[in-house]
């Protein structure tokens, strides 16, 4: 497949260039050539004039058999919003429904440009097929809490996938303690020692809410992250989701043993979590990425709108503080870093797989383009987030902001089928 | 024109009543029948199954002539913005700019759902003539400041508009000097005469940065409100954008004598203003609307974004603090009275201007519905914006998200034939 006459490609390569009237070839599932004019004979052809082409966004943060709970509560204080409907709800949601969310959240997610995303839940086998059959990519653990005594039984569910998807081409497992607080340091040990065999993501909540933290440090004499560190479980390997009450202390280890801190701006403002200092992270040059969490606190799967969002936030009181192009780092390559795939995604690149997204330049919102540095501002700061046309993996599976891998139909009739139950 | 079949009719009527499978027709301008089987005998049908019907919105404060503007200028302090880009920038800028500025905007409005605007700014005969092409309801007022001794030369501009644009259907003049930094006591009050004989609004930036509100107080004695108050000003008719940095006692002035805030979040983040404490004008039962502010600092129109942030913003220290149907009420109902206008617009209810935009239920991010509430709550936190038709003035101005009253193309032709002027 050739993408021929793309007005802007926004590599996201080392030096961020932007090519223009540019072509992009893909054999097999790689991206083989960027130059002009390149042959198209024999090729199938994506006319890209009047489009921004871009790396896949990368969404660092999710759980996607959650999306049945879309706007299912809004306005509860964070406990009372845990404890009388999400835990109430969970307790309902069966791997049919985690199935059924999922297909839904991946066709939400590559209709707004999202190519690869991070998960940690139950039902990781639903998942992976709503993941397989939708075309996405994605590193999947098995979520472990270990508060019930089924701890265990949770940690070897996550090796089983590890082993099941030990071979899938777009699906990588990980390995994801929840919490510093819901997870024994056994837990916590034992999923390192497997992350680490298969050289994969260590995916956890790291302080999220003060009180939590709060909690934590007086239980334990130490901080969530010095915890981890006791543990000698801060490497490059480690993604630490929120990170919204972190102190000097922990952002030093992090900033000396590795590791990426993912942003969540909506759902941390949604349920009163707080702010995270991400300028402070880049300063200290920690990989920061960007997730929307689940959308029952979000509550949607747009990691445009993510962008935006944190973009805003940070210049709340400068706003020199962060960058469009620092923002547009975090949702793609910084996301790559995070997973262990700068090598193969997060920027358009000879040899790297072809995860692809176009924008189309007609739209209101996307005019004027003042120059290069105006496109990227146009993308973090005005675009609504409906792409034109995805490709992963080497396939076209939203082509003109239609679903070409998935029958839409099907997946509405079994979320309307679901929905009743919570 | 009927509207058949609407899966949820959102009618921001005073028991904020949501309708099922229900029909509304439309007769010349207005909405003539709400009801189950109206017959479409001779009428034109808009299929609306598996849509949400609901008010068109009403964006609060914009200088919509700025469009062209987009994306100029993201990472700067907000006084080298102000000196070093849009300054000159806004010199540049003709009355054709303008003209150009506003229709993209308008198009841009209507794509996503703002069926009226309210406006200040200079070149408001181009906005008009913008809004008159594009079928969009809008408050327009020539913006007044008398720094640079043309405040007279202005004030007769503002009433030349407000006399020529006296009868049109969907323009209404108001008058706006800027603001009390940039207005003297003379204009400011002279407006004021011509806004009461006409019983129109009188639209300002009221308190929209620390250093500018601390400036005044410390040259007038007085706060930005209070000094409007003693030149008798505050009323309903008022309506103050930004009030980021307004003390308790304006405030008091304001539930005691009427007017509205409007907020607009992502300016006041993007500009590193501050964040107006809009729960505490809530509680107050002060009218607050909702704005997108100019692209420049935003950088779109697109008011369901606005409400998203809104939500988000509000809710960053408790998730009880601001409702989704408290941000509905602000972008729709809230707006109309803001304008003096809650008996014809703002609500979907006989009698009432036939101002209704469509909502496709069939995309990803809206499904699942759980319930009444939790179709407001994807509406507020879920919805992209990219609604599917839109009716202003009982004319379908947008049908399955393309527009039908402007050749689109011809706009964008305009558009990049004058963005290097910048």
């Amino acid at each position: 497949m050739i993408l021929k006459n793309i007005s802007y490609l926004v590599t996201q390569n080392f030096d961020r260039q932007i090519l223009e009237n540019i072509d992009v070839k893909i054999s097999n599932n790689e991206i083989s050539a960027i130059g002009r004019n390149l042959s198209t004979r024999n090729e199938e052809v994506l006319d890209c004039s009047d489009k921004v082409v871009m790396p896949g966004l990368i969404n660092a943060h999710t759980h996607v058999s959650m999306t049945l709970l879309r706007g299912i509560s809004d306005d509860l204080e964070l406990n009372d919003w845990l404890h009388d409907v999400i835990f109430p709800a969970e307790e309902k949601l069966g791997p049919e429904d985690a199935y059924v969310g999922a297909k839904l959240g991946c066709l939400e997610m590559l209709k707004s440009g999202t190519t690869t995303f991070n998960d940690m839940y139950d039902h990781m086998d639903q998942v992976a097929e709503a993941v397989d059959e939708t075309g996405m990519r994605a590193v999947l653990s098995r979520g472990v809490l270990d508060v019930d005594g089924k701890g265990e039984k949770r940690v070897n569910e996550a090796v089983d996938f590890a082993i099941d998807y030990n071979d899938h081409g777009r699906i990588t497992p990980g390995f994801a303690p929840h919490a510093v607080y819901t997870a024994s340091s056994d837990v916590l040990t034992n999923l390192k020692e497997f992350a680490e065999d298969r050289d994969t993501v260590y995916h956890i909540h790291v302080s999220e809410t003060r009180s939590e933290v709060e909690d934590f440090v007086k239980e334990n004499y130490a901080t969530p992250l010095q915890h981890l560190d006791n543990l000698d479980l801060v490497d490059d390997n480690l993604i630490a989701a929120h990170c919204v009450w972190m102190m000097d202390e922990e952002k030093d280890m992090m900033e000396e043993k590795g590791g990426t801190v993912v942003h969540n701006p909506a759902a941390n403002l949604k349920l009163g979590s707080g702010i995270a200092d991400i300028p402070d992270f880049l300063d200290r040059g920690i990989n920061v990425a960007l997730g929307t969490d689940g959308v029952a606190s979000n509550n949607n799967l747009n990691l445009f709108e993510e962008a935006k969002l944190a973009g805003l936030l940070h210049k709340r009181d400068s706003p020199t503080e962060i960058t469009a192009q620092e923002i547009l780092d975090m949702m793609t390559i910084n996301g790559a870093k995070a997973l262990g795939m700068e090598d193969e995604i997060g920027s358009v690149e000879i040899g790297k797989k072809a995860d692809l997204i176009t924008i189309n330049l007609n739209s209101e919102e996307m005019q004027p383009v003042h120059g290069k540095e105006g496109l990227i501002s146009n993308i973090i700061f005005a675009f609504d987030g409906k792409v034109e046309d995805v490709v992963v993996d080497g396939d076209l599976v939203v082509k003109e902001s239609k679903h070409s891998s998935v029958d839409k139909k099907d997946v509405l009739e079994g979320v309307e089928e679901k929905k009743g139950k919570f």
